[in-house]
């Protein structure tokens, strides 16, 4: 790139950029181009396959000044070519089995560019049109699919002006954040004097109630943004209780009832009981009847976390393993994770369809009441069009589709689990239930070395193994071939010590039996010459 | 659209939708193409000019039932072309002057299937890698043009693994949450024995530093995010104090000084005050240094929310209209509003490097301490690289090219009042301070009748404008050719009473001088077709 070439800013030359696209044959539209005619070529082409350490990366995002002058868009993007994109992560890849993102369906790609060209803003009906309704259907479909209420339920509520079933988010993390919003504020409603949380806050909420205090119960593999909403909604992460879970990595719902009862009888009330279907770590599903059973004793609001296992419903063969969701009064899911839509698209959908009326909201110039627009009924405001996307996927692939993605996933995941309990140098810690299971490398020799220790050896190999466990995937990572992630668990087998486990994703439908046996062989190799290995756990071979 | 056709899951069709791209020539192939050579031309041919009334509109997105079968991706986008792309809005059309969205500079088109095609997730380093320094850097762009620390102080904080200048977001309205959520935190933070509010919620926060309630004090101009805000943090939006505004829209900061004073005389602890840089329905920007010079009074958090008037700061012309923002303790800037971003890119940043801590997270999985991931001082969880579009445009514009379009918009709107002013049929509402602006129709003769009337005559008169007001905005968005907004002010020629207006948004480089005069003629022209102009206004002229 030629460094001394330098762009004009005129009122001509800005105009140009408003309204004269780039030329074919432009850096920019052959970057274009490639990604529209072979984008899997293009990514394992441009993305470096060595990783670049971070500080190095950060020398070409330096400086904190915007620059004066303007800059040509050919050496805009010859620059982020080099300097980004040969640095992001090939999220892609087939071999690539730690991440919830996945290869996408490639007509996601020109339709993102639609979605874009139309910058629709889905907040109100006056900047969405068609978008608000596409939304709604979307919502209407998603809930059908967990409620499976009556055609007659759909007519009604589905377009309604006074209503949602729920709402688009930006991610899993607002869909949370969203729910138990939501149930705080149905729990601390208008009463008598009482005009309700939303408008007196939460200490007046309390005192016309009567209560100490509030809390969430959910299992201790319950993702980390329900901590967020917890903080953010005022509750307090203490009140945000975690359960013990099984050895399936499941609540222990007995264990959540006494917890429950204890807490009752110190006046904190219990507002809201959290089912995760499809933990971030191992893809459990908790017990979600017995949960729905002790809400109802309770008489709390249960809300599903299924920002990952949601898209389970889609597959008829595998629906069951979610059995008692439809009984929550409120579902997460992200159809950015196993419905194959771009980031950016999450979900929570009510069984009530006058939930949302706990946190509606008008303004003069837009959200009029009796106005259809989504905004009224959201926590975020102006939002784009993703509906677009999910609704062209379930369109296009269709629920057999997705079937067929789902089981084939899950399969893939047994068939992994397998692969590593025939191999004696492996462990698999968790069993899938859904495409994701965790394991290590353990060699036979550090195995027996663990039978014959006493107790103060054993937690000092654990810590060895967990160190070990950490470098090699750090080094799995870095040589760029594949990608495990790591995560720490506390399963039986370790004493419940804490202990680091590699974590693997199987929902991209590329990635084949012959790349998860390349996975394993991969890490035997690195074995021997890992640093931590030489340094506290070879002695024990 | 032949509906017999009908495709058929199998693993070899869903295997091609994951590695086959569309063929050139296919019905997506095409449209995308017609985007990319002529995205303007796409848009005036695609979307239909006459709107359709919603109720129809709505019988193609009736279903709830997610299709059993696949569809062909040439049939799926065949239908969306006639059923959503045609029925929704034109926001990019110069004369569509009524919204906060614009026409898109033509290079984020092509970046943005770049951006969907890579599919980073900024939550972690582990999915974004070189993304996560770039998120980094147009943080410390924008806090530097914000702020203007010193070279030292970014070189220390910008890729500091340990905070960040501020976060990227869905929108100003999480911006908005993000910002008071952390006023929120460092106010309740942990203090001897009690832990902080993020801990152990609001009651235990307002019990040990004996405050009776929190309060937040903004403008009555103030945008409806802060009303949501105060809801999901559990303060109230009773706490929300709306304060009046002068006759140019901005707060009234005796009166702020005066309520605070009477809140913390109760006991009420004045948490933050929010200025307003660029009211959502008139442009106005509130006295920020008045307004900082409060907030070191009440020792409280003063947060700016300058969602839309934030890209002023990029001209050197005009800047001085914020003067005091950089006193500010946290700042909302919305970079799809004037920044020509497409839709979902907010940001908010804080002055103290430190702030985020409040609300630092962390998980086993991802956002271990001590890494860079910026998920870990985030409200939201999984979000994606929209941080690439801004750092393009802030290359690609410059800061000149920014401050070009800014001047331009702000005479604009200058240029636009003077024919409002100079047409008699017109009434300028309120003056243009950035480049929004609101006026009404009032025919001379309605004029001279409220002259002339009583005052409950005058109450009578005033009632039908603004039904007459409501009915012109709905007709002249329906015929199609162009598009004003509306809301509802209390200006002081109409007594304070709620008065509906036209509000215009002059922010698209598109719109010349020639269709700012047309949009005039076309409501004139209106005008005596008007139903609501005949039934109420006809007999005073």
């Amino acid at each position: 790139m030629d460094q001394k070439r330098c762009a004009v800013a005129s009122d001509e030359s800005l105009m140009r950029i408003f309204t004269v696209p780039e030329a074919p044959g432009s850096t920019l539209s052959r970057i274009e181009l490639e990604i529209s005619s072979n984008l899997a070529g293009f990514l394992k082409e441009n993305i470096a396959a060595i990783e670049k350490p971070l500080h190095e990366i950060e020398k070409d995002f330096q400086s904190a000044c915007i620059p004066e002058e303007p800059m040509f868009v050919s050496d805009y993007a010859q620059e982020i070519m080099e300097q980004l994109v040969a640095h992001s992560v090939h999220t892609a890849a087939p071999s690539f089995i730690g991440h919830m993102t996945s290869a996408l369906p490639h007509f996601v790609l020109p339709l993102s560019k639609l979605m874009v060209g139309l910058n629709q803003n889905l907040v109100k009906i006056e900047t969405s049109k068609a978008f608000t309704p596409l939304e709604r259907q979307v919502l209407g479909m998603m809930h059908h699919l967990a409620f499976g209420e009556s055609k007659a339920f759909y007519d009604k509520w589905m377009h309604s002006a006074n209503t949602a079933l729920g709402a688009f988010c930006s991610g899993g993390t607002i869909a949370n954040v969203s729910a138990l919003w939501i149930a705080r504020n149905r729990l601390l409603k208008a009463d008598g004097d009482f005009t309700g949380i939303a408008a007196q806050g939460m200490v007046a909420g309390l005192l016309h109630y009567g209560y100490r205090g509030l809390a969430v119960l959910v299992s201790e593999r319950g993702h980390y943004s329900l901590g967020k909403a917890a903080d953010v909604l005022g509750i307090g992460r203490d009140n945000f209780v975690a359960i013990p879970t099984d050895a399936n990595n499941r609540v222990n719902v007995t264990l959540m009832r006494e917890k429950a009862k204890e807490l009752e009888s110190k006046g904190i009330k219990v507002m809201a009981l959290v089912g995760v279907a499809g933990t971030t770590e191992t893809g459990n599903i908790d017990p979600l009847h017995a949960m729905a059973d002790l809400a109802a004793e309770l008489k709390c609001h249960f809300h599903v976390d299924a920002a990952w296992g949601g898209a389970t419903l889609l597959s008829a063969n595998n629906r069951h393993l979610l059995a008692g969701i439809e009984r929550a009064d409120s579902i997460t899911i992200d159809a950015h994770k196993q419905m194959y839509v771009p980031m950016g698209a999450g979900l929570v959908l009510f069984k009530d369809p006058t939930a949302t009326d706990a946190i509606e909201h008008h303004a003069e110039y837009i959200l009029r009441k009796g106005s259809k627009d989504l905004g009224s009924h959201t926590l975020e405001g102006s939002r784009p069009g993703m509906a677009m996307l999910v609704h062209a996927c379930l369109r296009v692939i269709g629920r057999k589709g997705y079937e067929m993605l789902i089981d084939k996933s899950i399969s893939k995941a047994k068939f992994f689990a397998e692969l590593i309990k025939a191999d004696d140098d492996f462990e698999l810690i968790s069993e899938p239930e859904l495409c994701l299971l965790t394991y290590r490398l353990v060699p036979t020799a550090i195995k027996k070395a663990i039978a014959n220790a006493d107790s103060d050896e054993k937690l000092e190999i654990y810590a060895a193994l967990n160190r070990f466990t950490a470098s090699m995937q750090k080094r799995q990572r870095e040589s760029g071939r594949s990608f495990v992630s790591r995560t720490r668990l506390t399963p039986a087998q370790y004493q419940h010590q804490p202990t680091v486990v590699f974590r693997v994703v199987l929902a991209n439908p590329l990635t084949s039996e012959a790349i998860l046996r390349d996975i394993l062989a991969e890490q035997k190799q690195l074995l021997l010459s890992d640093p931590v290995f030489k340094k506290y756990l070879a002695k024990y071979c």
